[in-house]
């Protein structure tokens, strides 16, 4: 039976439980690994200021119009850095207070309760299906602004999907070691980054600093010109806010550091914002300087790199290239986190117990998959475009930092009531006295404060391009999340030992089995019925009397003892005649099990059983609805005759139709 | 059990087997059902001539250049009308030989043998793919060609597969009557196309027919810039040849038709081909008059119509709407087409058995989802571009034409071996002596001929642009249908009577239950594994030694009788214990049969029964492996408990964990 398996080729071979990696990583792989998802957003966060704030460039406005119009960016870029910056603060003292994770979702869990953590819960996972399907259409815009591949532009949802696919299955086979390779792309981003604004800014210097020349880029087309407002403003502000999204990584990945944990973290944080802020304003400032074109054929970063490197340059192509490649670290973030937060909220009992269960390789393969197929739905449906998929996006991310921050509130507020000395436990992290809960309070609500406000801004300004639909969706799932809770609760008491008096009395035992044709398969269906010894009869669904007539005549001939009893089936079913049958048999003889026996023929290989109707399937799903139906499948493995039994083989022409 | 089905709703009730259709059709009906697929390949042959002329136009070319490059089109126009001459009038032979149905596979089985046949075959169902593919790209484009529609282009991929889901969907409900539905946009179709023409016509002798204007539309790209030598012309007449796609389906509809059918079929043909080879000159004609250009946003169909009835007329988006519904119509006859072509393979044994199955509403279910599918790749794949489609299409409806052709010869020949008056019979029709079998042998033959230079031209001028894809493809279907027909063969044979000498002797019985958790639902396997009366044993699988510990400690508890084993699974895994355990019981017991018991929580809905892990089915495939090895799951009902019984419900701290 050493068959070569597709699946175990693609996802490689299972491994023991006990090999789940406990590895610490020290703060410079920690930033790589948990800084992708938001050092990667500055690779769209600009385009997405400049963009929107097109909309009030008429189209051949004067260079210097626009100009004027696209410097705007510039505060708006600081702004949310000051955003940026509060938040770091306020996720500083999570880290702290969660030295085991805190991500939203176990801080509103263990200080709000179930609803928002379920809210909570609900916006990371839509959170994280978004940042696979941004990041990887922003990554493939990023491969086909490079002149080489510009062909490539009318295939960016193919390619997107592909990359999707393929991350996947890198997933599905478990990365381990992973910290140390996920380096190497974050740093080549961030060399090529700095080199790029490094170059720019002495090339601003000396006076050298090309612009853009406005007849290379097709502008980004903009249905309706509006007048540059406080709305178009606020708009760029919550489109750039996606600079963001990300930020809390660290939080949820503290076990992951070396002791000091929450030491290590916090101040892996405070790097990665600053880094963060550096890459966002940088860019903003220099984009503006070499008056880049917001376009959906070319992405910014290739405008800057060109402007900088030269249109032949190989700096251009690494530039491109490391943009792309901390793009997909980022996309595959999610594929960590998705399936972990789906695995807590399944052990919760708000999401399929399935997601709790890790697969061969140790990954929470379900988990992984829903992901890849939500991802991929939603490049599909808005075409593997940046710019259409962020008003999905950023509503979420603030929400969850909302929710967070308030959390923390709450918690400190329960600090401040304990006495000095005192703790309290029965908590994620118990609760222990701090004289200083009156400035993290003041902290968190801040945050709180400033992030819901940005969350409105973003809810407000978006609303028509697709936030609607966020702001629907976040209480469906939520809505749905509680109703599978109360299923599981509903279970629970169905199978308890008090819903019902346990009773395991013999009962008697009335045998079907179902006949689809008289053959060597037939012999062991009988066999097996006589084996048991309990009263039985044979069945067959009619649904050609003709049919129905041979096999009569093969049972009586071949068979020859025993009851067959045709069931005639006009509609060509197959369950239902049967299913009368047998509420017949067990209204006559109240209390029996009624055992239905059908055969089943076993194929070597996946493809030849692919060629029989596999009819158990359908039968398994109707008897599951019968009380005291109890469906067993005999199966008759057939093999492959040899050369010689075929040769030999003369077909006996009253013989054999495979129907099934 | 009165629930909403939602298969039931889509697809509509089930329909007695009496019920299949024995209508027959006029003429006129006639024409306007098997008509569409040949008519409206009008709506993109013309433009795909033009597309490959464009090679030889060198992008910024005078006008004046241009048009001479582009008259070529018109004797290219005559060239394809004559074949379709040619094709025609060897087709109405095959029309009165073959009167129940005389399709390429039929005749090529009834006249060639079996591998023939499965040529033709393969070569009809990848074509009636393409047709489905091709057809419905084109539709779309002709819809996005309309100014008020144009934005909606980058949209083409996800239009054109939420259309064929649509006509997908149409079809497993059955049309029932459909011919008089069908006539309309055929005939809709004819009357705005002979609108356009006509006042093209008009236009044109009064000297008032416009140009179209070379800004208002984007010339289609092309790499590449030959110089207009053989290759191109022959490139042009093959792409052209597409107009010829579909004109067998008369041969294949013959029943359908009123009596005498043979005649009453063969003068449609006459009448298709005559109109045919009118819109297709027609078409070829005006478009060189008003200077049309090729283009991959505006088809030609929509530059015609909107130089002859103007930019805003009503006349124009009538033109474009009738064009894009007989596309539609064409994909559509592919549904009847190709699930029928499958089911007459199937029941042959060179497809899947389950392809011969009428589903309930008596159509070919599966063969019409695969045909769904596959189109749907294609049209994936190559974005939904006709001009990318079309080198893949006409080759095997060309290869099909030349077997069926060849066909017809070897049967003239036949027919000339009989004495006068004499009748040979064995064949889907007796041959009959026949004084003009000479004739019929020239006129198929002269006919083979040339559709098989005409495959040899397309497949030398298109095979680096697809076709050898298609060169590939057919020699593996065949070869994949004959390892079919010899797995069916196999089975047979395996289950024939002489294979093992058949004994039905009672053998002793071993009961296996499978435990996961001690609840309620174990009671009921206990049950049923004492009311059978053979010797049975407890099994658990321990994936966490912990929680086996547990189990133990409740079955000693709650069930208290019988042994309870536990196999450990440090991989987690769940089957492979257990076939372990088994086979060592075989090995202790030969002969013996193993019942393996499981329980089966079976839900009130697909939801609820979504969020449980359905063990068994994997179980299922383990166990149908292994020989004398019977599998029998005993379903527990678990319905949703009522309000009262939930406020009463506290659960029990040692109680429940629903893992599966």
């Amino acid at each position: 039976m050493d068959k070569i398996n597709l699946g175990r080729l693609l996802v490689g071979r299972p491994l023991e439980t006990k090999e789940l990696p406990h590895q610490a990583i020290s703060r410079p792989v920690g930033l790589a690994v948990f800084a992708s998802d938001a050092l990667s957003s500055t690779a769209y966060a600009t385009e997405e200021i400049l963009i929107t704030l097109a909309a009030a460039v008429g189209v051949g406005a004067a260079a210097s119009a626009a100009g004027s119009v696209f410097g705007l960016s510039i505060p708006i870029a600081i702004a949310i850095s000051i955003l940026l910056v509060i938040v770091t603060i306020s996720y500083r003292q999570t880290i702290y207070a969660y030295p085991n994770g805190g991500g939203a979702y176990i801080v509103a869990r263990d200080n709000l309760g179930e609803v928002p953590a379920q809210i909570a819960g609900a916006a990371l996972l839509t959170d994280y299906i978004l940042t696979v399907a941004v990041s990887v259409s922003s990554g493939v815009a990023q491969i086909t602004s490079f002149p080489a591949f510009r062909s490539l532009q009318p295939y960016r949802v193919q390619m997107a999907v592909t990359v999707i696919v393929l991350i996947t299955i890198i997933n599905l086979r478990g990365v381990k070691e992973s910290g140390r390779i996920f380096a190497i792309p974050t740093y080549f981003f961030l060399l090529m980054m700095f080199l790029t604004l490094g170059s720019g800014l002495v090339q601003l210097l000396t006076g050298t600093l090309g612009t853009v020349d406005p007849e290379s880029v097709e502008m980004f087309h903009q249905e309706t010109v509006h007048n540059l407002g406080l709305f178009l403003i606020l708009s760029a502000f919550s489109r750039g806010c996606t600079a963001l999204t990300g930020i809390e990584a660290i939080s949820n990945g503290i076990t992951a550091f070396k002791k000091p944990r929450s030491h290590n973290a916090a101040v892996t944080l405070i790097w990665m914002s600053s880094i963060l802020i550096t890459l966002f304003l940088g860019i903003t400032v220099l984009a503006h300087q070499i008056e880049a074109i917001p376009s959906h054929t070319e992405t910014i970063i290739s405008q800057m790199a060109r402007t900088v490197h030269g249109d032949a340059g190989i700096l251009y192509a690494l530039t491109l290239a490391g943009t792309a490649l901390i793009l997909l670290m980022a996309a595959n973030t999610s594929y960590a986190d998705f399936p972990r937060l789906a695995a807590l909220a399944a052990a919760d009992g708000f999401l399929p117990r399935q997601l709790t269960y890790r697969g061969g390789r140790l990954v929470f393969s379900w988990g992984i998959m829903l992901l890849a197929l939500f991802a991929i739905v939603l490049v599909v449906i808005f075409n593997a475009s940046t710019t259409s998929l962020i008003p999905l996006y950023a509503i979420g991310v603030f929400l969850s930092f909302t929710i967070s921050q308030t959390g923390m509130v709450v918690r400190a507020r329960r600090i401040g009531r304990l006495k000095p000395g005192e703790s309290a436990a029965g908590m994620e992290t118990p609760l222990e006295y701090d004289p200083y809960w009156r400035r993290h309070m003041l902290i968190s609500g801040f945050g709180a404060v400033c992030t819901f406000i940005v969350m409105l801004v973003f809810a407000v300004t978006k609303f028509t391009e697709g936030a609607w639909f966020v702001l629907l969706l976040l209480p469906t799932l939520v809505l749905i999340f509680f109703r599978i809770h109360r299923h599981y609760k509903d279970v629970a008491k169905a199978l308890s030992w008090e819903s019902v008096p346990p009773d395991t009395t013999p009962r008697p035992v009335k045998t079907l089995i179902l006949v689809d044709d008289v053959h060597m398969e037939t012999v062991r269906l009988v066999n097996f019925a006589k084996s048991l010894q309990h009263p039985w009869q044979a069945i067959h669904v009619g649904v050609n009397p003709e049919k129905s007539e041979k096999i009569v005549e093969k049972w009586q001939k071949r068979i020859g003892e025993g009851e067959l009893v045709i069931l005639p089936s006009p509609y060509r079913l197959l369950a239902e005649p049967i299913r009368e049958y047998v509420e017949s048999l067990q209204q006559e003889n109240p209390g029996c099990f009624v055992h239905v026996i059908m055969g089943h023929l076993a194929m070597d290989t996946f493809w030849a059983q692919a060629l029989h109707q596999n009819t158990a399937f359908i039968f398994n799903l109707t008897f599951a609805q019968m009380d005291n139906v109890v469906f067993t499948t005999v199966p008759y493995q057939i093999h492959r005759p040899s050369h010689a039994e075929m040769e030999a083989y003369k077909p006996d022409n009253e013989d054999i139709i495979v129907s099934r």
